[in-house]
């Protein structure tokens, strides 16, 4: 099952479900909305459930690509999960999952710009597989995990490396200018997804192919990840978790490459859709 | 002005003003809570000009001390602020803010338990000024900076340090365990504040004086703390920024001393509040 939303950025959205046809329909009249109040596996059961032939069709024209469910109560990323990636990064692979935040105000739809602030001077981009998270988390085994995991999303964990690195400590400061987190298009339920441990991913800036991978490469699988936090904190429904990413972003260019203002940046995960972004200057923006 | 609320973790919270008697004032009629949603400066500008002595009082015989405020967006922490606490951990004055993040689901009433996990060794304390921010907040000067804070709360930001600093990176981990950020009792307006600069803090372990400082000790005070974080990400209402903590951490002493489950910890920032917090076990709870 894939859930979506369409809708503006501080408006309503509208929840929706993708049909066999591959068609959005509207089950507002099921739900409210998808989110941190709303997410659950009894709400999963009653969508599957639906007659979705009864609902009404979407027409995406002119519509937002809204994330696929409400703004999360944490962002969490795992940092150098991809052996091949810290390879590139010049890192030792973690011992233990390296875990830090983005701010809940990066979270945007998968298509929104990527919006550059005139003192960024190291702008990258980093696909990624995103867990969002489907019941309350804490302190369960490797083995109870996936039934925690609402589905699997795109996302593009945005950073700005000199922010990052470079500005007395700690990564967050880097990984959180609004639209920072492009996710999206759609939620998909794990039975969809198949096997979320071998899924081509790639990313293009400006139409060249600059990351290729496959989450087969991550040190710390899905079911890892999510048990291994639960010992940390309470995961809390809606919440999203992106996974790290594989090797070919701008830090680990020889020399780096960065972003700039009219860059377009397209990015995929087999199965989770596509994202196509550009490069807009704050000031820039209606 | 001090605003509160009364009620359960889970259900109705009663958002009051505390009138010139000391009594919360039920103002409900006039929001439907305080939190991300409703903070404005419209909204303090109402509650202040509100004939308090028309609004019912509220008898807080037998009701949890809620946080001032729904839970916020994003958790955020200054570290090594205090020019002291960084002597006494041995680590040089940073050259800008260190910025981290506790998660949102750390965030809990001033009289809470601590909760105590069986996998934690190394429990700590820190009394600390939280700042709560009014509105959304994004590339503000230093002079802007205090027309964008709604109020200030005492804040304990519980930590573990053997999962912040021994388990792989990044302090997120050692500082997000659930009710690892006890808030309030109340949000104190600036004005009602006075200089908050200059305000004396204190923390008890089983009445014995831990922490003892004063705010004035920050190397980075309020205003430049709000505009610099808002150089790399957009505050917004109800975001909660904890401004780092005095000297007398656990962590600091001499051998180290860490919390075990029954001790009580009491701590308290002038005209903020106090707060008086039981270590609990997590299989102890109701």
């Amino acid at each position: 099952m894939k859930l979506l939303r369409y809708g503006d950025r501080y408006g309503s959205k509208v929840p929706c479900v993708m049909d066999t046809e591959g068609q959005a329909r509207d089950v507002s009249s099921l739900v409210t909305d998808f989110g941190p109040r709303t997410l659950s596996p009894d709400l999963l059961d009653r969508l599957r459930a639906a007659d979705l032939s009864r609902l009404p069709v979407v027409d995406p024209t002119g519509l937002r690509v809204a994330p696929p469910t409400a703004q999360p109560f944490n962002i969490w990323c795992v940092g150098l999960n991809y052996s091949d990636h810290a390879a590139e990064a010049g890192l030792p692979i973690p011992d233990e999952p390296i875990l830090f935040n983005k701010s809940t105000a990066t979270y945007c739809g998968a298509d929104d710009p990527i919006l550059f602030s005139p003192r960024m001077t190291k702008l990258d981009w980093e696909v990624e597989l995103g867990i969002v998270i489907g019941r309350p988390t804490l302190g369960i085994t490797r083995e109870q995990a996936m039934s925690h995991v609402a589905g699997f999303v795109l996302v593009n964990d945005v950073s700005e490396r000199a922010w990052q690195m470079e500005r007395g400590g700690q990564w967050v400061k880097g990984k959180s200018f609004p639209n920072f987190c492009p996710t999206g298009p759609w939620l998909v339920t794990p039975d969809e997804v198949g096997d979320h441990g071998a899924l081509d991913m790639w990313l293009d800036v400006n139409g060249t192919r600059k990351q290729t991978g496959n989450t087969a490469s991550m040190i710390f699988d899905v079911a890892t990840i999510v048990s291994y936090m639960s010992e940390f904190c309470q995961l809390e429904p809606g919440d999203l978790i992106c996974t790290g990413t594989p090797p070919g972003v701008g830090a680990g260019m020889k020399p780096p490459q960065w972003l700039s203002p009219g860059d377009t940046v397209s990015l995929g995960i087999a199965g989770l859709g596509e994202q196509h972004q550009t490069v807009t200057r704050i000031e820039d923006l209606a």
